[in-house]
């Protein structure tokens, strides 16, 4: 336990301290997994070179987070940590990073939205000089006030609104002036990013933590791949064998849900709107249709595409009686609810843990895993520690590399250094004790050079 | 058979003509298998897009190029086509392109280096305003011309140094002032090109067909990966079930012959100099370790790094007895053969076609398959239609923005617009009988905005 | 429900009945996924073939086995449940059983060898016609007190004994006259039985329903295959991909769980004894090695052998740090942890649930999951309802034919019918919605003729 | 070359003794991939357990079995080899037999029935005292005489027949009474054998080397399932990824065809008449349908069942333009040709070698590979060394095994004793440099008891 300083009470908010044991070993069990993250934490707290700022975290409140949250510590932040995801929290953790570590954390598991944006609010009060995110809510909240829109924030995002009202509007364009920089750990998150740089709208530079290949090629890939199928068959119990098991969206998760679904015996159905990642998945054996026809033939459906009502009323009129149903993308829009409970007669929560069920008009019964809302920490635990190790060592040096490079990188999305991806890839293979080659000095000129040929 | 006016016999150099009607036969097999490109032809033939241009097309001879050729030719072009490969020129195709469709080639079966480099110089000679190549041994020959470096000519090269010398110095940098573009197909040439680009000799614009995702995902993955297997089989008879086998390189072209040696049963060693690779190598369940330990265990190697001497004599001496050793890399230098040969106390060519055996000095036995070229085009037939639809599908359409942009492009490595991939993709999946999803109205605006959240 | 006659208290022992409510959901749930076996009860409560019989199962008391007890009941057996295995009982099952469908249970989570025995002296007063076995503890202990070789009893099973004294010798020796016959589920069981018939013990046939391809085809490999994963993920939320995993044994059960091991991204290492099976796991590409060597590199080890001490002292001692230990086959034998305890210095029980870390002389930290039992019982909740469906329906099915058989079939082990095999399997595909193909007249007439030829 | 003895003419009949050289090159490079046959014949060499008897072998003539025959004359058999099929026979090989080893060899590429047929009587002449089979052609001709029922003999085995007819009825009786006994090769053989077993027309033991493990497991799963696939590829250079190949039959060829479809990319389908196998089909996570709708879809068939007529009229009239269709069955009647030539408006021969084109009155096209014929042999070399070198070290020592038990095996199927199994499995690991664990003694102990439980 590297600090016993107890964080001030106005900074914390959650809802079983009791649970703190537990938690501990928890974070002590993952930490186990997270190796290069471990390096990395050694290092930061002989360095301290995130001494003096403050960083707000809005993360999933897991064991893994809370091993970065203890190496953003230990680098000398002061950190406020708050839940990206209402059902990701993990409460235990939660009560250990505040006992045990005296790390100020605000999260709560099944929080509603007002206190989720209550948190949010706590955030920003922190006034941090770095942020990380993992679907952009938190700098889209500060954007949003930097701009003075606060027209966008929507009713749910009142206690953040009246945050911002406590300033006045030109109070309110100066008051994250001092930010340094944000990271930005999911697709989703990006991909908003991207957005408001072309509508100019961005006011600091951001780290596209997720486009680093040491986060998507192992996190969204192996990591959502896995996690997501452990999620579907703890709520469920589910004999993947032999399955027609549809999955929405052909990206990085997509792929690795499609392929742990075969890897169980499952019968995969891609679906997709990118013409050429239609044809990669065709080409990788899968069978490639439009959901209005998957619809009527799976069994169990799983969105991971980042866009919103791929499954929706058309889809569920015809799905077979017993079908199930989950999202594994980063918004719990995916799944048109709103729609299903339209079509319901008859709801039954929780018929397993994780599992309602929805009886249409037509006579059958639609199962919808973890309310729609990512099922791997929904009904799972998020994404194994090992592989949160690459993407948190990549969150926890594109950090460092923010503050280093404080003002000088411009307000727009950046790259992930590829040295901080070297190093954290040659690390992760150490530990793993695997060893690999070296160009020798011949081949590093030969790879160099334009001047030979057949 | 879209033209029968012969082409000039001073553009034309082949083996075989008396094997035109087997190669027709082959011609036609294959073009059934490449719809895309004959609705491209179809297209051409109407538009007549590349009138008036000469083409120099230095590519694989085989029965899916000459498909490709019909094309350019249908949109107009006055191409003259040579060799890529000395070993992958299929005569009987070449016949039938010169006696049914009238185009010019000059590629034989087997050439040596001195005939492969005077095709090189007929193709300069044919003053070509659009180029085409598979390794950038065209387009190097032209920028060593045109920055008057013909010491970087190699001895090989001197049919090619010959002609150049036919010009003044002030000739030779003029003699290329007329190149409209250049496509490129493989990795290996676009970093060739990029790194002349870097170093300010690339004269033209240059399209990076290879770095099409159309063409990478596919040609290298799927196609150098069922082929490269295609061609060791052919050569060997080896049942792949059981054995280890080596994959130095874990690109898209390793990625795709290490699923494919998975999947006909082998235990797959990947050896790699990236850590990010190597790590996903081992993600992706292979064993990773260097080529020295590799040796020691593998039954069977497989180059395709895209660098030199990845096996070299230090590997040759701790290989098993009847190791088998091969390259699917663009160039022959993979394998270190001098070396190799160095090494030998008896040498038996062709114990089978296309399998030399060396017996080392310390008794025991290496077979070397397709004299470590291009296994898939020295004992196979290379990539099949299929995938090479999408490739020249690519190249032709690639072909015809460089004229439509004509004196548009800077001289630098362009990528293919990503409507020329959509297309490409969108109409293969169209012949494959598969039908995709599209955005709704409302979803394309959430892909779009980035003002909302969770 | 299809009974709420109350059973007798003194053939009832749960623990937690006022857990029935949620037990009886589960149950349901199960049923949802077991359309075979729900076709058969139906037709059971309609034809009663096992009216006025006594039955005693030793069966995993899980939801899918409640509705198997449902089954039976439905069919007219008066039956008596106990739990085949201390760790695997669900208590709200159990629950639900005793209250809402009057079937006598004595299962007890958790519970110790002597309440395990005294449960098994409960079946046995139950004095039952006919018997089912999930390891052949009922039936073997039936068979050492009709052979009055009580001393064959171990000190674990006194109250077996103990029930046993209550009759003289010679009626110990009819005790068991009124035996039908007895299904047998497991492999180990089947072992043990076949051992018993050759030794001439076996007094009674018994029906080896574990050979029969609707079982072990699909249970063990299937079934085995997904649980066992399911059951290390949930207690450690190891990520697989990229890991060592070995499996000890390359029988169905074996096969299931390196096949599910990879297919999650594993590289799988296989131990064995029978060189047969040995050369089929590595054609099937896997790595073969013995467990020396494969102790000193595995990062997960999981055994399904059926045999005892496969991983011990010598093992334990060269494993890596973090090496986590686990097993899926029957007994709890076959991980010696009795030397794993010897060599350890610090135990530390449950640092996950259901992961027990042994610090070992060396240094090097173990970790055992589930306590060497059957992992996907103590970790998860055993094999999914889908493929319990068809061994269930075959354990129904293999009653029916006993009864039906009453006196015409020796004292040994059958096989079940192929054609209630047949039955299983074609119903089955039925509910999945697949149908198949029928052989034409001729096709029959060429399959049973041996007049024709090339 | 362990024999020089020339073989007399008249027993032999090869097309190209011009070919030798490369016969016995390819003869050699088997042998390097047949390390178990090669320990069995060097001491068969030592012993000669077969001396003084005639054998005659129906077999695929190719450089593997080259190797069998070697192995069984240096035992001392005085060997004659016909084909088992026209078009299997490798002529270089056959060459390399009678000139190089002195074996008496008949078989011709291409031959017609005629000449098979005359093949087979010689092999009757050459009075055999022990047989090999390949699809029991020639057991079931000397059973048709033994019971002198020479009107089963078709119109096609007029040779045999005639031989026949040399010997008076009661002759022809007597005429096999000095067999020792014959082996069988395939399922096909098998299912043949056993019919006459059950109808009491076998006449002497047949050894079913196929039902062998180390045959069946090997040969007929990863043999065939590579050789398969390779002999497609090679006769239509198609790139399976994408594709959806139709596999007919789910026996242990057909499951290794899917699973190398499935391993280069293909979305394979699965047609049966068993519903457990399809069931094992539909787990193992293939799509599963009756021939009649997968002739729709499919873009290549391959039939793999041991029956007739699977693909037949109504499925031709319903396949898409250019579906490919091939057999890799023992007997040419799996696809109907017959009806598909009475559909066919033009048939064009030899589109690619081995490809034959038939346009329908629907207009559509439909391909041919292999006549219909075993496609591995037709276009490909059959199943590669090592696997044969299993299968064949089968049959030398079930040879053996059958001198040695001459006259105490009854007249009818018998397995191979376990003992070969274990020796050929456990030799074949040693020449993979792959060692297994032994059971302790305990362990035997454990496995061979029943007196302990839970």
């Amino acid at each position: 336990m590297s600090s016993t300083t107890k964080p001030p009470s106005s900074k914390c908010d959650i809802a079983r301290p009791e649970l703190a044991d537990q938690g501990l070993r928890r974070i002590r069990w993952a930490d186990q997994d997270m190796p290069v993250l471990a390096q990395i934490r050694e290092r930061f707290a002989r360095e301290k070179p995130l001494t003096g700022l403050r960083m707000a975290a809005c993360l999933h409140v897991t064991s893994e987070t809370a091993n970065l949250a203890r190496t953003l510590q230990a680098g000398g932040a002061d950190l406020m940590l708050i839940a990206s995801n209402p059902l990701s929290t993990q409460d235990d953790v939660a009560a250990s990073l505040v006992r045990d570590f005296g790390i100020a954390v605000a999260a709560i598991h099944g929080e509603d939205a007002q206190t989720y944006y209550k948190h949010v609010a706590m955030a920003l009060d922190h006034r941090p000089h770095i942020t990380m995110d993992d679907g952009a809510d938190l700098v889209s909240a500060m954007i949003f006030i930097a701009i003075d829109r606060l027209d966008l924030l929507s009713t749910h995002q009142k206690p953040v609104r009246e945050w911002a009202e406590r300033f006045s509007p030109e109070q309110r364009k100066q008051l994250f002036n001092d930010i340094i920089g944000s990271m930005e750990e999911t697709t989703t998150g990006v991909i908003r990013l991207r957005a408001m740089e072309r509508d100019g709208v961005l006011k600091f530079p951001v780290i596209a933590v997720n486009d680093a290949e040491t986060k998507h090629f192992f996190d969204n890939r192996y990591g959502t791949g896995q996690s997501t199928i452990d999620g579907i068959i703890r709520a469920t119990n589910l004999l993947l064998a032999g399955r027609k098991v549809v999955v929405a969206g052909y990206g990085w998760c997509g792929k690795g849900v499609s392929l742990r679904a075969r890897g169980l015996g499952a019968q995969v159905i891609v679906t997709e709107v990118s013409p050429i990642r239609a044809l990669e998945a065709a080409m990788d054996g899968f069978a490639v249709m439009p959901m209005s026809e998957a619809a009527r033939i799976g069994d169990l459906f799983i969105t991971v595409t980042g866009n919103k009502h791929i499954i929706r009323r058309e889809h569920f009129l015809v799905m077979k009686d017993g079908a199930l149903v989950c999202n594994s993308g980063h918004f719990d829009v995916e799944i048109d609810l709103v729609a299903l409970k339209e079509e319901t007669v008859q709801f039954t929560p929780q018929v397993r843990p994780e599992v309602d069920e929805y009886r249409l008009k037509n006579g059958r019964r639609i199962y919808v895993i973890g309310s729609g809302r990512l099922v791997n920490l929904a009904a799972a635990e998020g994404h194994p520690a090992s592989v949160m190790d690459m993407s948190f060592a990549t969150q926890a040096l594109a950090t460092e590399y923010c503050v280093k490079n404080r003002g000088k990188l411009a307000p727009k999305v950046h790259d992930v250094p590829r040295e901080i991806e070297e190093y954290v890839a040659r690390t992760k293979l150490a530990t793993m004790g695997i060893a690999i080659d070296e160009m020798t000095p011949d081949q590093k000129a030969y790879a160099a050079s334009w001047q030979h040929g057949t």
